[in-house]
């Protein structure tokens, strides 16, 4: 049972941004942080944006920036939106998949409240509370360490 | 987020069993039905046996037979020994992956609380429940159409 690789890097970004506050970091500085191709982190980026969690702005002092306040943004929201279309089994994806025992099986819907209690818990999590605590020295850290 | 192809056959293996009720059913029937690589199914059939879930009697009017009361065997149990180990994001896997933010990271704690809602919603459910209604003449009728 894994996240996709996709929402792994989302919710990293995100508390990347969020540590961030005032400070703009570029979706280049953030791939080179975590090792990652800048091509993978560019469409998380761009998807941030599209659904208007991010700014973005050009230029020499441009870069990304969290809209929104974190407190407000719960983690829920975010992975029910990217994996919420997906079922956790081949049959609750579009026509059933390939499974003869789709169309009339239990399964499917035990799968699907299981997967809603996943994203509820997730409710109660927002940015804020990701980057408060222990993590948000280490993300300063990082982040001032590439832009200055 | 997903279930490993592993979980999404052994689950459709044991209800197979379950509606078989005492007809034995061989893992190449099962394959069969589900158009499925004997080598995938062998591999579950094999975990079920060791795990204790199944018996598993050779000759010709051997077969697969689900040990223990099917009303008793829940879906969480089996699914938390299969996906438990695993973590839904890298960071939760081994020694944490290539995260750096890993080692103080409040996700990683998030994500744990939001799998364990997962298997605790599928605690609820057993074999039992899954297979009566609407599944149990299917599996019945797909069971007796490969034995006889």
């Amino acid at each position: 049972m894994q996240l996709s690789t996709f929402t792994d890097y989302t919710l990293r970004v995100l508390m990347h941004l969020t540590a961030a506050q005032d400070q703009k970091l570029t979706t280049r500085q953030i791939s080179e942080i975590h090792d990652a191709k800048f091509n993978h982190v560019a469409k998380v980026t761009q998807w941030l944006v599209r659904e208007g969690y991010v700014s973005s702005t050009r230029g020499r002092s441009g870069g990304l920036h969290l809209i929104g306040d974190p407190s407000a943004i719960t983690v829920g929201k975010i992975v029910r939106k990217l994996e919420g279309q997906d079922g956790v089994a081949e049959c609750m994806r579009g026509d059933g998949g390939t499974c003869i025992l789709a169309p009339s099986c239990e399964l499917k819907s035990a799968l699907h409240d299981a997967q809603e209690a996943f994203f509820r818990s997730l409710d109660n999590k927002t940015l804020a509370s990701l980057t408060n605590g222990r993590i948000d020295p280490l993300l300063r850290k990082l982040n001032q360490s590439i832009v200055t």
